[in-house]
């Protein structure tokens, strides 16, 4: 049963589940590069603070920084510790990590988190994978982390190691699609002023009672709310990594999808000042029909 | 305020509706062409049981069967009575409608239901274009059958009319995209067993705290509760009209619906036994590459 | 036989075909409503300067423009005579027209024209449809404008009346996604200027020999020469008409379009300066994951 | 100058070669693990043969086969030599494999060829990386091998390593989107039967004059002509790679491909029997109303 647990990375993420688990009773010792958020100096102090076996979550920024930090715990921790990779990594990190970890005994579990800036109030949807003993072990924890209702409403044990960054990545992948679904919506519910003069009031009269409720149709109305034009904001929408990875996984595995990928590229398309490619199509019209085109400015 | 009004059409829509607008104290003569379930033996019964002005809603399926009671209404109804269209009508046939009826004094609001079989229970999300004067004398009857809470988070008065089937046919826009991505998601997830060995259990983990959390959601959840793996279930899949007018809609007010429009052509392609285009592409290749065709069965 | 013939619209397209047609012999009496560039002053007098049974050809821009002349023609010409539709009509409109005229014994023949500006010198690809006697009296005037080559390889009698310009409507569909296709293509070539030093030679390499070579492909490698990278056009790119109807057509019938709707929506795209539908996507995000938004100019 | 080289694989891609430099009077010595048809016993054999500085260009499916055979000639060949890998290769393998070789001084060109089949009598599109002085050296060759005509029309040295198959996996992603925009016109022309009478023909007429007009075109012609239904294949469409890496390409790039990834995702479409992402959509529809769904056989 773990009661007093190690976290690196006290960033937005970081700092806001440390606060939630505390709450919850356990003891958190934080660790973070910045000494003014930091509980304790350096990794290796981290661990030193920590009663044996250890468990230390890791919730710092995919890729590289993830990287050194878990490389790292793997020299500082021992046998029977547990490593908990609460970022963004892409799955196939997570297997290779931990295999490495697994030779000198160190267990790993990786965690999908969703629920943003929300999370310390409502709770954490948690998705893992791991070794069931790593798992089990961990429950005080996660419990600590979801939202409050059914264990099951709110995390999963969804496979071996990896499982939990797989599940969270499709989340993410959908999650494009729904959020490009409502705003290709809202689009065309704009266009028409002649007849709906009412956008705002139209998506919010869709929060009860109809198919398309969701939390991000509650945060859609609230957007519009503030702001019903939406005037204050650029069309410009970058995108994390979990997008493309979804469209990548799909392809390696042949499943079709539309609708995602979509999503993914209007993203891209957003950030274009210039479409290379239909400045191509403008071309080919002024070559072959004379069509005019707009001069570039 | 209505007190008393009639509803034309008891299919299961219909007759949910009127149960709750009675539960909800107001008197409903119900007609219906299926004798063992109307209150009255004809359109011009309904009409003449109603205490003027009266309010007839209409509750038939879309294109002819409606434009056929809206007619016989129209010669039947006298000046300050009303007509509720509440099928799912293309909104200029609300215009046109409109238009005749308002030629002799008849008032009409054509209104979007959204909620399904769900609605007797948890209340129908409504959205209603016509005039104010209309509107405001119908408020009993759309508190009746909205959800409980805020009036305007289960219903709006979107414009004018047509307004209100304009937003459903944009609801149910959306709608096509958003369970589109997560059909997408969920054949992402089934892809890899080797990973991902709790499908259900993950989209399940998915209902509190995430981003994705929504009542389609919680309705996917419930599918793959009754049939893990949609075993009974064939990949047919029906489109209403709604989502073609939608793309159409775009189209014209030349609104990109990348999203949306894939949704709409997946279920055309789930309903293809062989496609044209692909045997098309099939061939294509055996030409230039002798790559090898399957043959046709 | 037809060999003395009237032309009705004397643009960029009406022109060079009068040009044409002129080069293989047959007479052509030309109308504009621009005096400087018509034979005659009036249809009136147009159709009376013809040989009965007259052949009168439309070549003015679609809609209310060829709605206006058919019409006029249909009250100056008499039984016998054919209009010949050469304008991109939508082919509905070709069946309407068609009764119409019919009804006075006038006969009607859709052709869809294909070519631009590249017509005169090339001749024309032509698709038509109408009934077998009126196709084969306007046979010296198809071959007049159709390429050199067989028959067959420049002209079809595709079917009854429509039948032309959905052909023809099908063809404009096809090359927005040939175009989309090669501008995709060219944009990702320039995407990795590190790796593809030569893009315009890349493409130009494509010319002969590849499965990719077209007469679209040619034109792409003109406009390269000209601007190798495209710096003088704009990303705009208009579309008009035949496009859009393409994939409405495909959604009447249930066809799934993915490609040919794709290429049609990046057009849209590509003229909003500022997507609302992204808008929304970027306030969603900054809504849920407190997500930087950048503030609209 | 080359004037004898050696040439790996031997099947229809690579005899077809042989033929066509023999042809053009360069001594071909070929090897093929299949004796019937190989020039010599094996790879060694092979080298032994020919002259040093040798060419030797590999000919063999992409992945396991090329790189096993470009291992073996490492330790075969000597500074000065060069390997011409003529596959399908992704382009980051060629560029980690010519580092390879490069260390013991043995040059590395890429070339991606199209043409197909047709290759023998038409020539082939060549598209090559590599350092200026091998692939100066290497011109007889390319020269035998392109098609007649100018030489940039059929042959570009596009860039350093890796660029020939950038180049061709582009040139394919591109070749994806063509073919599915003639198959989605195809489907279109046959949905309506009752006005576009005579699909073969209509798409025969476009070969001369039209936008359209490509030699996938007329193989699109040649394969209506044999059959004029496509009756006698399967929707059934394999992919091979290419088109797979250039969305991942374009991914990695942030590059829109809405028409390429469409044309993939389709041919991923054709080859399930059951979509379990349509198997959700229909669940769905199920769950919220009642709709009916077709039980699975």
């Amino acid at each position: 049963m773990v009661t007093h647990m190690g976290l690196v990375g006290l960033g937005r993420m970081g700092s806001n589940m440390r606060e939630r688990l505390r709450r919850a009773g356990i003891e958190v010792t934080g660790y973070d590069p910045r000494p003014e958020v930091s509980d304790v100096p350096s990794l290796a102090a981290l661990v030193e603070a920590l009663p044996a076996p250890r468990v230390v979550w890791v919730m710092v920024p995919a890729g590289e920084p993830t990287r050194g930090v878990v490389d790292e715990l793997g020299t500082l921790l021992e046998d029977g510790d547990v490593v908990v990779e609460g970022g963004n990594s892409h799955y196939p990190e997570d297997q290779a990590r931990a295999a490495e970890l697994g030779e000198r005994g160190i267990g790993y579990v990786d965690v999908g988190v969703s629920g943003g800036i929300w999370g310390l109030e409502n709770g954490y949807g948690l998705m893992c994978g791991g070794a069931d003993a790593d798992v089990e072990r961990l429950m005080p924890v996660f419990d600590a982390l979801r939202p409050e209702g059914p264990r099951d409403e709110g995390f999963v044990h969804a496979g071996r190691v990896g499982a939990g960054h797989f599940a969270k990545m499709v989340h993410n992948g959908i999650e494009y699609g729904l959020m490009q679904a409502y705003a290709e919506g809202y689009e065309l519910l704009t266009a028409k002023e002649d007849v709906v003069t009412d956008v705002h009031g139209t998506m919010k009269a869709w929060s009860r009672g109809t198919v398309v409720r969701s939390w991000l149709l509650d945060l859609m109305v609230k957007a519009l709310e503030a702001d019903p034009d939406l005037a204050a904001i650029d069309d410009w929408v970058d995108d994390s990594g979990e997008g493309r990875w979804t469209v990548d996984e799909a392809i390696d595995n042949a499943v079709p999808l539309p609708v995602i990928s979509a999503a993914l590229f209007s993203r891209f398309q957003s950030r274009q000042t210039q479409s290379p490619a239909m400045k191509a199509v403008a071309a080919l019209r002024q070559q072959f029909g004379g069509h005019a085109v707009r001069p570039a400015e």
